[in-house]
C-alpha cells in the first residue's frame, strides 16, 4: 500500500509552522510496514488542493490529509474532497453532541460555523476526536482510501494512533494489533549502538527495530504486529532480552521513562533525599530532576556555586584543595557532592563542576567536566566527561550525564 | 513567481526527521514576497524524484530542492536533475579545494565519493557552503529555476539567506537587499499584540511586519526591501518607533537578544551581581541566566529551596512568616529575594515561589507564582503570576517572567 500524506494549510507555506504531522504519521506508518512515498503541503486553496488530490490519486493508494477541518471559511478540506470524489456531507450526531456539550460547558454560544465541524462523508468511518471538536473520517472510493485528520498535533496524534492505525490494519483483511516498546539509552551513541546490535537488526522483520537519536540520547523502538497485545509482547520480549544482553548497561528506561523519572523512582525505592551543588550547570541538574511531579519529598535542595568564592563561602570547599587540584577536578567534584550532602542533610549528594566554554576555565579545556556522587556511608565516586559541544549543549549534557550516573549508582547499591 | 520546495530524503518519509527546511525557506521567502504554493517530500529514489520534478515544473516557476547532495550512493538529487534538464556535471574548483582542505585538516583520507560533492551543473551559479562540504547551485532552464541546497539545516540556513535570497532578488531585475529587525516581546500575547498594532499592520507593504509566537514569547519581524541596507533601515526605523509608542513596555530586546542576554547586559552596565532563591523553578532561573557566556562575574550563586524545611534552614525564612502568609505568597517571595541577596552578598536578589502543579501547593491553586526582586537599598518588589499551563510550562514561564521583570526593574533603576 503506497501512502501520500497531504497537509493543508497556508500557515505551513508561509513557514509559520512546521509540518510535524507528516513526520509523526510517517513514523507510525513505518511501524506497520506501510510505505510512505510522498509528503505534500498545499495552502487553503480549493483549486490547488483538487490538483494535489489528482496527482496523489495517480501515485498512491492511501491519501492521508491533515488540516482544514476547522470552522472557518478557510477550512475547505472536507468540502473539496467530497466534491472531487462525489460523496455527500452529512451531520454526525455523536460529533454534533460533543460540540454542543463543549459550548455548554464553556458557557459560550455555538454558531452555525461550529455545526459545520460535525459534517462527515456519508458512509465514512468516523474517527473520534477525543481532544478537539473536528471528527476525522476515512472512506474508500474506487480503490483509493481517503483519511482526513484535524491539523492540531494534540488532536491528530491520539486520533491517528487510536483510530486511523486500526482502520489501516483492517485494510489488510487481518485483525492485527501493533505494540511498541521503546528502549532508552544514554552514553552510547547511535552509530556505536547500531554497530553492536547489527546482527539483531539484520534478522528482524517482526518485530521491527527502529533506532532514533534525539537530543543526545538514543532510543530503539521495537514494534511487533500480532493478533493480540499478548502475542505482540511475546514477540518483543526475546528481542528486548537479546539487546539487553549486549548493551544493557546503557539502557536507563523504557517507553515514557526519562532520566529524571528513573532517578525519582530509584530514590523513592530507598526513601532517599537528594541535594546538589552545581557549578557550570548552574541549576540545570536540579531543574531537570524537578520536572517530575511530587519530588518535594526527594529534593532536599541545593546550591549554585558558580564562582570560586561561592564554592568556598557557601559550601566550605577548602581553598587549599582548589589551589592544589583546581576547580575542575575529581577532588572538587567529590568535595562538592559530600559537602552539599551534609549541608542539606540529604542521603545523596551530587557535585558538578567543569568548563562549559566558550573559553577554558581555570586552565582546563572546554568540555572537561567532573561529576561527583556521594552515597550514604560511602566515599564519593567521580566521573570525568570530555564533551565536544558548545557551551549550552555541554551544560545540558553534563546535567543529563549526572542523572545517568546517578541511575547507575542507585541501581547498583547492593553490589 | 510561484515556488515549490522539494525535500529529498527517505529519512523524512520514515518520520525520522521533520522537514524544518521547508518552513525555514518558506518564512524567508514570505519576507521577499515570493509565493510558495507547494512543499513536496520524496525519498532517495531517482524515478520518483523525476516524476516530482515533472509535476513541479507544471505548477511552479522556481523549484527549490534540499537534500541529496551528499557523498553516498543514496544522494541522487544533482544527478537526477542534471539528466532531466540536460546539463552536464562539472567539478567546481573552489568547492573541491575546500573539501581537500577539510580532509587535510582532519588528517583523514579523502575518497572519490567526496570528490562527487564538488560536482555542479555546468553554467550554474555556485552557492557557497561555508558550514559544510556540498556546494549549492542555481540554474535556469527554459524559464524554470532550479536551486539545489544541502539537507543539514546548519548548512542550508546560511546558504539560503546569504546566497539563494540574493539570487532570487536578482531575478526581478532589481538590485535589492532585504533587511530584517526582530522585536522581541514578553508578557503580551500574540492576539493582544496584533490587536493593538492592527492599524500599523494594515497599512504596511514595505516594510512588512510578521508576528510569530514561539515558546510563550512573541516576536515581530519587520522586513524591508531597498537598494541598500541603509535605505532598508530607514524604512524600518519609523515603523519600529511607531510600534514602540504603542507596546514598547513589552519589548525586551531585538534580533538575537534573549531574556538572559538582556539581564546580563543590564547587570553588567551597573556592575551588579545576582543571586537567586528558587522553589518551584528548582534552578531553572539561574540555569537560564547562565546560558550567557561569561556570567561568572555576575552570578554570585543561589540556592534551590524546594521544601519548607530548606527555606527555613538554608535561607532563614521565618517560620512565623510561612505560617501567617504561606509559602506561596508575596511575603515569602520578598523574603527569599532579600535573604539570598544577603547570603551571597549580591547586589540583586531574586526569589521565586509557587505552585507548579499538578496538585495545589500549600492550599494555593496550581499556576499561582510569586516573584520577588530585591535591588540595592530598596524594599523588595513582588509580582504575582496566574499561569494556566502544565507543571513544566508553569516552571519554564516562571523563570522567564522573573528574567523579564528583572529587565524591567534594571531598566528603570534611575526612575
Amino acid at each position: 500500500m503506497k501512502v501520500e500524506i497531504i497537509a493543508v494549510g497556508s500557515e505551513l507555506l508561509l513557514g509559520q509552522i512546521t509540518n510535524t504531522n507528516a513526520s509523526f504519521i510517517s513514523s507510525r506508518l513505518a511501524e506497520i510496514g506501510a510505505d510512505v512515498h510522498y509528503h505534500t503541503v498545499v495552502g487553503d486553496n480549493p483549486a490547488r488542493l483538487k490538483e494535489v488530490i489528482e496527482v496523489a490519486e495517480n501515485r498512491a493508494d492511501i491519501l492521508i490529509f491533515s488540516g482544514g477541518l476547522g470552522p472557518t471559511k478557510d477550512d475547505m478540506t472536507k468540502e473539496t474532497i467530497a466534491a472531487h470524489i462525489g460523496v455527500e456531507l452529512v451531520s454526525d450526531n455523536q460529533a454534533l453532541l460533543f460540540i454542543e456539550n463543549f459550548f455548554k460547558r464553556a458557557n459560550r454560544k455555538m454558531t452555525d460555523n461550529n455545526k459545520k465541524q460535525a459534517l462527515v462523508f456519508e458512509g465514512a468511518t468516523v474517527l473520534e476526536n477525543k481532544t478537539g471538536m473536528a471528527p476525522g473520517m476515512a472512506v474508500e472510493k474506487e480503490g483509493k482510501h481517503f483519511i482526513l485528520l484535524p491539523g492540531p498535533p494534540h488532536e491528530l496524534h491520539p486520533m491517528f494512533t487510536d483510530e486511523a492505525i486500526p482502520y489501516l490494519l483492517k485494510l489488510n483483511g487481518k485483525q492485527e494489533v501493533i505494540t511498541s516498546r521503546v528502549l532508552k539509552f544514554y552514553v552510547i551513541g547511535e552509530a556505536e549502538l547500531e554497530h553492536r546490535i547489527q546482527p539483531i537488526l539484520d534478522k528482524q522483520t517482526n518485530p521491527t527495530i527502529a533506532p532514533l537519536a534525539t537530543e543526545g540520547a538514543v532510543t530503539l523502538r521495537i514494534t511487533a504486529k500480532a493478533a493480540t497485545v499478548e502475542e505482540a509482547n511475546a514477540l518483543i520480549d526475546p528481542v528486548d532480552e537479546e539487546i539487553r544482553s549486549i548493551v544493557g548497561e546503557f539502557i536507563y528506561g523504557i517507553d515514557d521513562d526519562t532520566l529524571s523519572s528513573r532517578v525519582a523512582e530509584l530514590l523513592g525505592q530507598q526513601g532517599f533525599t537528594l541535594a546538589a551543588a552545581e557549578s557550570l550547570t548552574a541549576g540545570l541538574f536540579m531543574a531537570e530532576f524537578a520536572t517530575q511531579p511530587g519530588v518535594s519529598s526527594a529534593l532536599a535542595g541545593g546550591v549554585v556555586v558558580y564562582d570560586e568564592k561561592a564554592k568556598i563561602e557557601q559550601l566550605k570547599i577548602e581553598k587549599s584543595l582548589l589551589d592544589e587540584y583546581g576547580v575542575v577536578s575529581s577532588e572538587c567534584a567529590a568535595s562538592l557532592a559530600l559537602n552539599v550532602q551534609r549541608k542539606f542533610s540529604a542521603n545523596v549528594g551530587v557535585g558538578i563542576t567543569g568548563a562549559a566554554g566558550p573559553t577554558p576555565h581555570d586552565g582546563v579545556p572546554v568540555g572537561t567536566v567532573w561529576i561527583g556522587i556521594a552515597l550514604p556511608g560511602k566515599k564519593p565516586k567521580t566521573y570525568k566527561l570530555l564533551l565536544s559541544g558548545n557551551r549550552n549543549s555541554n551544560r545540558q549534557r553534563s546535567a543529563r550525564f549526572a542523572l545517568y550516573y546517578l541511575i547507575q549508582e542507585l541501581s547498583n547499591l547492593d553490589h
